[in-house]
This record gives structure tokens, sequence and C-alpha cells, in this order.
């Protein structure tokens, strides 16, 4: 069940809300192929016949989830951006960040990880996705230009600056390491020697 | 259909090597979900039958096709491996290869890859996959030994020089970029920034 302390939510946004959640369980749960709408109106608490006045079809809905937890993810990152800060300091900010909101919401990037390996990514508009994250690729055009950070495709960088986060934070990849705080340091020490100029 | 020049295969060879390619395209195609025996059986031209001659069930044939592409990368990435090289080139060598088996064989990865994020996952014995890169797992002792490398455990040194090759190769992570010999070598250069002491 989920509380809200701080802001009450309208019955709709209640309901959404309770979908969103529902299909990100559901998928994890079973995989893209097997979660149904109808099961997952029933983990949601809903009808059917009320998913389908928010959404068109289960497409509609799975792309819709991923798309929301972008938004959400992309918030997060953000979260106390400065752009007048040093550009390694900007990019240890975003980095703490994201390995903040993943220990709170793992479910949210094991979502989005399917997502991107089902052929449903192919439905989604990578500029629209892009579009959340614009302030950053703002900060590393500046660091390139500024010989901060080595002039390689924006898509090299995020390799070894944006994957570290999602690949240690995952579980299935890394194995058995705990990731300390320690880790989490030097990784994004490794992740900077990486990039910087 | 394949043709084999080299080596002739037997009778026996070519259908568990027929049923391996229709594991691995059908899984592709449309998941491990979806994905039957029978379905797989009529791809690779075999009876069901057949297939449970070599295979227990589902879960044999899915876990069996993911070890031996395991195998085949493990005996690709370590192609002409010469422990004698400086730690860099030895692990510039197994880049190089990485990215030339990925170029001819896409298919396994993509394969490994769902594999990876599916249930099955958890019936590999990991311990069993580590040993096919045990002469890797050594190269980087010796690195750390010898302050080559950074002293930082191997699960967050292969986020920065093993996962990248695989990241690179994937058309969904990477985007539209194309992956010219120009950027398999910059992108060492910063792998190599980012795990050396």
């Amino acid at each position: 069940m989920i509380v809200y302390f701080k802001n009450m939510r309208t019955r709709d946004e209640l309901k959404q809300e309770a979908i969103f959640e529902a299909t990100v369980k559901l998928v994890n749960q079973t995989g893209f192929v097997a979660g149904s709408v109808a099961k997952i109106a029933r983990e949601a608490g809903v009808s059917p016949a009320t998913i389908y006045i928010y959404y068109k079809n289960k497409e509609d809905l799975l792309v819709s989830t991923y798309k929301a937890i972008k938004q959400k993810i992309g918030v997060a990152f953000l979260k106390d951006f400065d752009d007048s800060l040093p550009v390694r300091d900007i990019l240890k900010k975003l980095w703490d960040n994201g390995f903040e909101y993943i220990s709170i919401h793992s479910e949210y990037f094991h979502f989005a990880e399917q997502f991107s390996n089902s052929p449903y990514a192919e439905m989604v508009d990578r500029a629209e996705i892009e579009k959340l994250f614009e302030p950053v690729f703002k900060v590393i055009e500046r660091g390139i230009a500024q010989k901060i950070i080595k002039d390689v495709p924006f898509e090299v960088l995020s390799i070894f600056i944006y994957f570290p986060i999602m690949t240690l934070s995952n579980k299935r990849l890394h194995g058995d390491l705990i990731i300390t705080d320690e880790i989490i340091e030097s990784a994004f020490k490794m992740a900077w020697d990486a990039i910087r100029y």
C-alpha cells in the first residue's frame, strides 16, 4: 500500500500511480510477454476497463510506464543541479544522485533495462527521452570545448560515466560484490579518469 | 543452411549445431517465454523428440545454449593470448578480439544479454563461466600486484574494460553511433585510463 503524507493525490492520480507500480512489479516478475493488462489491473486493484481509460492498449501502457520511469530518473539524477560548479563536481553529483535513487528504486531500473532490450524499445522517440537529460549534455559540451573532457561522441562518454551506475546497481551483472560508498567513490574516480582530457 | 568446409561434422554434431542456432534465433526474435521446444525444433529442422535426446527440458536447452555461447566467446576473446606481453597489450588484444567476434556473432551476445536478465540466469554456476576467462583474471591480478592496474575488485574493473565492448556493440544502447575503428581505439584508451594505476 502506498501512503502519501506530503502531497495528497486525487483519486485519479492514485489510480494511475497504482497502475504504474503494478506494471513495473508484474513485468519485473514475469517479463513483457506474460504481463497481461488483466493481470496488471488485478495487481493494481482496478478493473481492466479503468486501465483503458488511461492507455490505448498494452503497448501504450508499457511505453508510458517506461517514459514515466525515465522522467523520474531524469529528475532524480538532476537533483541540486548547479551549472556554475566545475564539470567534475557536477558529474560527481549526478553519479551520487544516481546511486541514491537506484538504491531506493532498483525496480524502475530493472524495468527500464528489460524494456530497452525488448522490441517495444523501438516505439519510443529517443529524442524525447534525451531531452530529459539536456542539462547534462550541455555540461558535457562545455567540458569538451574547454578541453576538460575527451572529444569523443557523447554515446562513448556515457558508456564510461552513465552505464557504470546501471551496471554497479545490477546484482545480476556485478555478482556478489557489495556496493559500498568506497566502491562508488573509486568507480567514479575510474569513470572520471576515462573521460577526462 | 550451414556449410562446413574445414571440418566435416558428424550427423549428430550437425543436429546439435542446428538446435543451437535455432534456439539463439528464436529466443532473440520472440523472447524466452514464447520460444517453445516445438518451435525451436521446427526452426532447427528436427523433431521435438530429437531435442529431448540432448536436453532434459526447455530450461536445460536454454541454459546449455547460454553456456555454449559463453564458451565460444571465451575462446574468441582469448585468441592469440600471449601471457608474456605487457598487460596493456594483452587487454588491447582481448578488446580487439571482442569487437571482431561481436561484429560476426552479435546474435550470441544478444541471447547472452537476454539470458542474464532472465530468471534462468540463476540456474547457471557463475564459477563455471568465470573459469573460461581465468587467463584474463591472472593478467589482471599481475597488473594489480605490479601497480599497473588500480587495486579495485575485479567486478569494478570489468565495468570499464569488459562491459564497454558489450555496450558499444549493442545498437539499442548506443543508438545511431557508427562504430568505426577510430571509436574502438579511443574507447580502449578511455577504458585503459579508467583502470590503469
